[in-house]
């Protein structure tokens, strides 16, 4: 059995952001020579979450919208009163969940035709990572 | 360490669905021989999820609904601009979350009374498909 | 390759209740003697779940309101038809998801420096369990 860990940086010249990591994802999966059995990508930030879905700009665009709407910025959030102002960034981080286990078969990542790994950053302009674990055989 | 995956596969009669995998899942099980460790359902599609709760007519219904309060259709996406007209689809295969990890202990499914495990259709009447990946010993 | 598997058990005052447990798991961790691997945390129930996120009360009372905001108690779900009072409950797990992975790296968990691990209580003043599995060598 192997463990293979590496870690992303980001560091987002936005507030908020989401970042097509699938062939970073590849990448960490062939240096780990994993054939089959899965990886675990997870933010190590409580502002910042990992999804799988569409790489399409509209789409994209749609996704901040409605996390926008469901997980509004708004000054009155109670965790404001430790001077922090991203009540709603944590709240969208647990929307969107911060980690995702993708499946490795023949020594590739087992996805259908349109699933890709994102990283959705909630809280950007600072420095964040991501733990990617390759475990397998 | 076995790994052992199976496919199953899905063409719902209506646009959305809740379709229980429980057995099915429980069958892959016992065809891997795993007597502890996990297992890996996940959706290969950005229109559908997996998740874990109740086996009950009217909650089934009550989450339909629910997801499209938070997540409805709407003719206005910017995804459509693609051609698509299914934004709301991906929005609830988000809320809903396309995996999940089954625990595996004394070679059965770990789960609490009323617990099942569901695959949830958010743009159906096509063909689809789920990775059951059982990894353990 | 080591299974370590451990059930926590919950019986919180209140109906909603956010418990950290990150200290329990990590003890579990230590004594499974796993060095590099993952942790499964899942609630073994229906109207409960596991979340990562910050420590700070004001947080936890802003999460509590929003997923009341967003999965509201309402007297007509149809779940209520069985006799049950607690649709909104099964929303509010759904929505929090029931399960998490957690990274283990030279014994520890690979946490980021804010990041804590909470059992999420949707339907409480009984007994629950969250099993939890730790995986790896």
């Amino acid at each position: 059995m192997k463990f293979h860990t590496e870690y992303l940086h980001f560091e987002t010249k936005k507030h908020r952001a989401y970042v097509h990591i699938t062939p970073q994802v590849e990448k960490i999966l062939e240096r780990s020579g994993v054939r089959d059995g899965m990886i675990l990508v997870s933010a190590m930030h409580i502002t910042a979450g990992i999804y799988v879905n569409d790489d399409e700009e509209g789409l994209i665009h749609d996704i901040d919208e409605w996390l926008e709407k469901l997980a509004p910025f708004k000054e009155t959030y109670q965790h404001h009163r430790t001077g922090e102002d991203n009540g709603d960034s944590h709240l969208k981080a647990l929307l969107i969940h911060h980690e995702v286990i993708l499946p490795v078969t023949n020594g590739k990542l087992d996805f259908g035709t349109w699933q890709r790994v994102f990283y959705a950053e909630f809280d950007g302009q600072r420095k964040k990572r991501v733990i990617v674990k390759v475990m397998g055989e």
